[in-house]
């Protein structure tokens, strides 16, 4: 186990209680003030730590790292760095902010100098994805879904053989604070009769977390699942916003496109896999078995908590479903040795969405799709008005956190509100 | 019609006759020699201006261009400068090469310190795609494909009403001359068999083109029909290389993944819809009637005549299909006015294919798949060798050109080779 995970470890800088970011997790970001462009941040406690402030006065000088590569708009270059190197800063950072380290904690001014309070700095997106898959790897999901339209037969033929996925939209990838704008589109009102054209009334949320790629060996080249953690950098939150009445007209034969290609929102702080590691766990038996490249040794799915919150306009937040990553059938290294099998190669910055989180339980479902069974049940917020999909004004919170031995390692949250219609 | 178009103009170049690069054209690229670092070069003849260096000794001061944009790996950065800024420059270049123009036609040493000749340089990837989208717009094809899978009904309800896309790989873009590995992937052998894992042994083409867009307004924003040809900076031949036989079984219900990711091959030359304005004509009628939001005025098809050649290894070519861009159903202004009226974001250099350009003649179909109806009609090549699909060591190449009032404005070609499973 990396050093840096051990839970004993105690920080100079205090952590709240209850704290996603204790000196075990110190995951990556990018973030700006009004004095400062954007740069490369730690967080630790209810602070940003300064990379390139850090690397400027000679911190990580074993580094050699460029100014450039910190003083960046994007984590893409700090990621070029790769594995060894990435983690290597991990764990210095780690040494410079253990409790019995003196060397940063008394350098003159130095929580003036490199830190930030998280609530005083604009969090960015933290990486240019280069592309973006997104994946469909929760059995209970893809059976939900199945069981509204095919209720004989709800999970395909190929679902238990292949991770299935679909390449996403990058240039709408937006970070947790970032609103938009409810989407338009064609929607069949009618069999039979000519699609409508209007703003979608069945706008959906889905619970998902993605993870973000290192660069891959060269096109034509495969990632086998036991290389698969060696070239994955970390894991955000991800808000696949889906569009329901848009995805249906229009996803026959070749996926969905338009309905969701508005808007994917994800958390800011990148945690990195090694920071999850501890979390490790079984996930559920595969049967029928996989194909030779997908079989893997070792617990490979992670326990993450996940919750989901929908705050609407000017009221409190209600809280609609409780789901854990730890559900999912396909594992991350699965996927990605899936995404590489016949040769497709893959970049620093690139993102690979889990699809929807379904738990068993009922409020374990990660749409409003399912919550709601299409709309038939609808749910009721502390306000008293009810949901069937999301409303106009509404925010919608994903949150997600690791906790084991008294240590909790968590990604912060994404929210993102719904604004009308254009 | 712009004056760089006028079918009168020739320049102090000599332009070789049936080239696909006289005066009227002047397509952008990337080019590279063992003695310069890749830059923006522009086709004339036989040769490549190379912008860079134009721009460094004063060629170009009227557009107050950084080198660093025209000394650059990809020309999204000049993209970015709008349709505007880039048109002048087609414009200004057009001018420097007329016939009676002295100005770098007589400055010292201009061949030399300015031009290469094309078969000297190397060509690179022309865009780094921010996002890609493959449509699906000729209903020659979709019928094609349809009737070989649901006779009775080959056309998908939703087909004439909506530009059906989806989302594709960026990273496995390729440019003319660069070769790839045949890929392997989950097959079905037998239905209720499980699938296997082995090399495609259905691989095939796919003859698109794909245009390439500026900067698109901002997030939420919608490009209309009418506004459409402002944002397009150009078009490039497009192979959307395809694994038939990985693709029927992963592709429902998300749609294609692996069976296209493994590469796709561009040509290098951009050419700019400017000069295309030429050949605008009308295309099929469209029936029923589009919604609003996908009606527009005036011809806005394309007469690009498209072939395709298979070159066996170390054989002669033999052409296997006569194609044409003006067949499309759909038009380029109706596929960015529908990747957008849901507010999807557009940025400079991102690609857009065409889907596969079939034309009605049973010669004309764009993909292996429909010339040899899944390979139940196998083509036979100049050497007497026959294919259903593409071989190992099978070079696939395509060509386009508009001609009228005796200009030819053609896209030179992409080709790439299959190399055998790794």
């Amino acid at each position: 186990m990396s050093r840096a995970n051990d839970p004993g470890l105690q920080s100079w800088i205090s952590v709240p209680e209850e704290s996603d970011f204790p000196i075990q997790n110190l995951p990556f970001g990018i973030f700006q003030t009004d004095g400062l462009s954007p740069r490369v941040g730690v967080a630790i406690g209810d602070q940003v730590l300064d990379l390139a402030a850090l690397n400027r006065d000679g911190f990580l000088t074993a580094f050699d790292l460029p100014d450039s590569i910190l003083e960046n708009q994007y984590l893409n270059d700090f990621i070029k760095l790769g594995k060894d190197k990435t983690s290597a800063v991990r764990e210095h950072l780690s040494d410079l902010l253990q409790e019995e380290n003196a060397v940063l904690r008394d350098a003159p001014d130095a929580v003036n100098k490199y830190f930030h309070l998280q609530a005083s700095v604009q969090m960015l997106l933290p990486v240019q994805p280069g592309d973006y898959t997104d994946f469909y790897s929760s059995e209970v999901h893809a059976t939900n879904i199945g069981r509204m339209f095919r209720p004989d037969n709800p999970l395909m033929p190929n679902w238990k053989y292949i991770p299935v996925g679909y390449h996403g939209r990058s240039s709408t990838i937006i970070v947790s604070g970032e609103h938009f704008h409810r989407p338009k589109g064609q929607i069949l009102e009618k069999d039979g009769e000519p699609p409508v054209f209007r703003a979608s009334t069945q706008l959906d949320f889905e619970l998902e977390t993605a993870f973000i790629t290192f660069d891959g060996p060269a096109m034509g080249q495969s990632i086998t699942t036991s290389e698969a953690e060696q070239y994955i950098f970390g894991m955000v939150l991800f808000n696949d916003w889906s569009a329901r009445d848009i995805q249906r007209w229009e996803y026959v034969p070749l996926g969905p496109f338009l309905a969701k290609n508005f808007a994917s929102s994800i958390s800011p702080w990148v945690v990195t896999l090694d920071a999850l590691q501890p979390f490790y766990c079984e996930g559920p038996v595969q049967d029928p078995p996989v194909l030779d490249y997908l079989r893997f040794n070792g617990p490979k799915n992670i326990d993450i908590s996940l919750e989901v919150g929908i705050i609407p306009e000017g009221n409190e937040e209600t809280t609609v479903c409780h789901s854990n990553f730890k559900y999912m059938y396909w594992n991350i290294n699965q996927q990605l040795a899936h995404q590489t099998v016949n040769g497709c190669l893959v970049r620093a910055g690139d993102m690979y969405g889990s699809g929807t989180i379904s738990a068993p339980a009922e409020d374990g479902y990660g749409s409003m799709m399912e919550l709601t069974w299409r709309g038939q049940n609808p749910l009721t917020m502390k306000d008293g008005s009810t949901r069937k999909f999301i409303e106009d004004g509404d925010t919608v919170v994903i949150r997600g956190w690791c906790e084991r031995n008294g240590i909790r390692v968590g990604f912060g949250e994404v929210s993102s509100k719904v604004l009308p219609a254009i």
